[in-house]
C-alpha cells in the first residue's frame, strides 16, 4: 500500500481540511492517508477546542485512514522543530509523499533552505527583535524572499527537515484554499479554523456550515471553550511559588525571562494583564504561550532532550484501511507503536503527553490517555 | 505597661472571643492586650473565612490593643510547634502573662509535661496510628490522663514551651465558655467558630447574632467561602506535574506520602475524592491538609528550618494603647518589628507569608502583604 502523509492540527477538523485531504489523495494516487496530528495543545501552546480523540475521530469519519499523535515535545514548538518531529514520525510510518498547504506553493523551497547556509549566525543576538524577524532580514538579503505566512514557514521547515535527514519523501506543496488563516468571518462552507473557534466562543452557530457533521456534534458539546484565561490561576501560582532556580530549569526559559514572568504573575490576576506585562519585542506571543505551557507542565530542558531522542507512535484513530496499513508497516517501524497507554508507559515514554492530558482534563473531566483505546471507525 | 498575651485564630472573631478577652483583662489587671494571630491559613492548614486584616481589625475594634501575625511556618503546624512559635513572639513582645482557654483548666499541665520525659520514644514508630494516639497511650500509662480536647492539647503545648525556654510568663488557663468547638448549632450569642462558618456557608444569617458588628460586616462581604475545594485544581496540577524528587523535598512530606498523593491527584477531580484516597490511619486529616498547603506553596524542609530560626513581628492592627505599647517595647525587641512589607522583605524574611498571601488573593483579589499598612483604630 502506498501512503500519503499529512501534518495537521485539525483544531477543529473543517471542510477545508476535507478538501485538502481529497486533493492529497487525487494528486498522489495513494491507497492510504496517514495524518500526524497535534494532541491537546497546539503548536502555539494553546489548548485545543476539543480533545484529540474527538478531532481524530472526526478526521477518520471524513476520510483520513490513520491518525497518530504528534507528541507534545514535538508539537508545541516553533515551526522547524514541529516540522522535524512530524516528519520523523511520517518517515517511521513509511509514507511516500507528504502534501501540505502553502501560501506560495510555486516557490523553490529547496533554494531557500540552501540560502540559509550562508547566513551570518552571529547576527542573531539582537535582543530587541524576534528570531523570525532576524531570520527574514538575512533571507531577504540572500534571496529577495521573506517567509511571513505561517504555511510558507512550515513548507520551508518540511523541506529543510527532508533535506537534512535525506528522507525519501516526495514533498508536494499545494495552494491553500478559501479563507486566509487570519480571516475571521464565516461566509461559506470553507472557513479558517480560527474563524470557526471565534464563532464557537461567540455562540454563533454559523460555524456549523464550515465543519462536517461529526465535528459539529463534538463542538456542540463544548461548554466552556478551553483557554489560557482559565489555565492562568495554575500558571500564576506556579510562577509565584516555585523558586527562581526551579523556573530556570524550564524548557525554553532563558535570558532572565523567569524573573519577568514571576513579577508579571505577582502583579496580574488575569492572563491578559500577565501577557501584557511579559511581552517584549524579543519574543513572539506564541513563544510566550509555549514557555507558559512548559512552566505549567514543569518540563525541564533535560526532559525534552530525553524525549526528543525517544519518539514513538501513539495511534489515536483508524479505519479498516488504516488497520491494514498498520499491519503492513508494524514489522519495519523502528520506534514503539502504541495503541494503549498502560501504567508503565504513563510513567516513562508517554509521561509528558500523559501530564498534558491531565492538565487538559481540567476542561473536560475526561481521562485522556491511561487505558484509552484508539477510536476505530469502520 | 503590663501586657497580657493571647494566642488566637479569630476565624472569625466572635462573641466568645470577646468574653475571653474581657476575662483575660480582669484576671490579670493588664494595661494592654496583645494577640498573636494566625494569618490567612489556620493551624489545620485551611484558608481562613476572611483575610487576616479584616480579622485583626475586628479584634482591635472589640478591645484587643495590638495584633501581630503568627507567620505561616509557625501557624500551620501541629499544636506543639504552633504553641512554641506563638510563645516565641509573645516573649519578644515582653508580655507578663498568657491567658488561654482549656477544656480542663484544673489540670496540672506541668505534671503532664514532666511525665512526657519518661516516654519510650522508640515506640512512636507504629505506622497504623497517628502520633497523637501513640502519645496518649503513653500519657495515660504514666498519668491516667489523655489529651483529647483541642484546647487541652494547646494548654499542654504552651506549658511545655514555657518550661523548655524558661519564659517568665504566668500561664493562666481558663474554662472555655459556651458551645463546644465541635458543636455546630447556633442557639445564643455564643457559638463556636466552626458553627459560625457552617452557617455562613449555608447562607444562614443566624451567624450574625454570634459575632460583633464589625465582623458581621466583613462576613457579609464574603461571596464564595475560601475552601480547599476551590484550591484543589492548583494542588492537583502541582502533584501531577512536579517530579517525585521535587515533591519529596516538601516540608512534612515523608514515608512515601508523595507517591500516594501523586496517585490520588491523578485519580481525583475533586478534593473530597483526593482526601478519601490519601487518608490512612497514620495521618490525621489536619496533617494531610498541612502537607497539601506546603505542597501548594512549594515549601521545602530547608526553607522552614531557615525561617523558623528567623522570626519576626509583623504588626497587623493596633489602637492607641497598642501604639504606646509598641513604642515602649520596640527598643528591647530583639527580632525585626515590621509594620510595612517592602520589596526587600517580600523577597527575603517575609517571602513565605507573601506567597501564602498571593495564594489567598485568589479568593479575594486583594493584595495581602506588599505595602499593606497596619490597620489603626482609634
Amino acid at each position: 500500500m502506498k501512503a500519503v502523509g499529512l501534518v495537521v492540527e485539525y483544531n477543529p477538523f473543517h471542510n477545508g481540511h476535507r478538501y485538502h485531504l481529497q486533493q492529497a489523495q487525487e494528486i498522489t494516487g495513494a491507497d492510504v492517508t496517514v495524518a500526524v496530528m497535534s494532541g491537546n495543545f497546539t503548536q502555539r501552546g494553546e489548548p485545543t477546542i476539543v480533545d484529540k480523540w474527538s478531532r481524530a475521530a472526526a478526521a477518520v469519519a471524513n476520510g483520513v485512514d490513520l491518525v497518530v499523535e504528534l507528541p507534545l515535545f514535538y508539537a508545541v514548538q516553533p515551526a522547524h522543530r514541529f516540522a522535524a518531529g512530524a516528519l520523523r514520525l511520517l518517515s517511521s510510518l513509511g509514507v511516500q509523499s507528504i502534501v501540505f498547504g502553502a501560501e506560495h506553493p510555486q516557490w523553490n523551497f529547496q533554494r531557500l533552505v540552501k540560502a540559509e547556509e550562508l547566513f551570518n549566525q552571529e547576527s542573531f543576538n539582537k535582543y530587541n527583535a524576534t528570531y523570525a524577524t532576524q531570520f527574514n532580514q538575512q533571507l531577504k538579503a540572500q534571496t529577495g524572499v521573506t517567509l511571513v505566512d505561517p504555511n510558507d514557514i512550515l513548507a520551508f521547515a518540511y523541506t529543510k527537515a527532508t533535506m537534512q535527514n535525506d528522507y525519501p519523501f516526495e514533498l508536494i506543496p499545494i495552494q491553500r484554499q478559501g479563507s486566509n488563516y487570519h480571516d475571521n468571518t464565516i461566509t461559506g462552507k470553507i472557513a479558517s479554523a480560527s474563524a470557526i473557534r471565534d464563532a464557537l466562543v461567540a455562540n454563533n452557530d454559523l460555524y456549523r456550515q464550515a465543519v462536517p457533521q461529526t465535528m459539529a456534534d463534538s463542538l456542540a458539546q463544548v461548554k466552556a471553550v478551553p483557554s489560557w484565561q482559565s489555565l492562568y490561576p495554575l500558571l500564576r501560582n506556579q510562577l509565584i511559588q516555585a523558586p527562581i532556580s526551579y523556573l530556570q530549569s524550564t524548557y525554553l526559559m532563558a535570558e532572565g525571562l523567569e524573573y519577568r514572568m514571576k513579577e508579571a504573575a505577582q502583579r496580574s490576576l488575569d492572563f491578559a494583564a500577565f501577557m501584557k506585562y511579559t511581552k517584549t519585542k524579543r519574543y513572539t506571543y506564541a513563544h510566550l504561550l509555549r514557555v507558559s505551557l512548559y512552566t505549567l507542565l514543569q518540563v525541564s530542558q533535560k526532559e525534552v532532550q530525553m524525549h526528543t531522542q525517544s519518539p514513538y507512535l501513539h495511534v489515536l484513530a483508524f479505519n479498516q484501511r488504516g488497520r491494514e496499513y498498520l499491519h503492513q508497516v508494524k514489522k519495519q517501524v523502528e520506534i514503539p507503536l502504541i495503541t494503549k497507554v498502560d501504567q508503565g508507559l504513563r510513567d516513562s515514554l508517554l509521561n509528558l503527553d500523559y501530564r498534558a492530558g491531565k492538565l487538559y482534563q481540567s476542561f473536560t473531566s475526561i481521562e485522556q490517555d491511561l487505558k484509552h483505546p484508539p477510536v476505530i471507525i469502520n
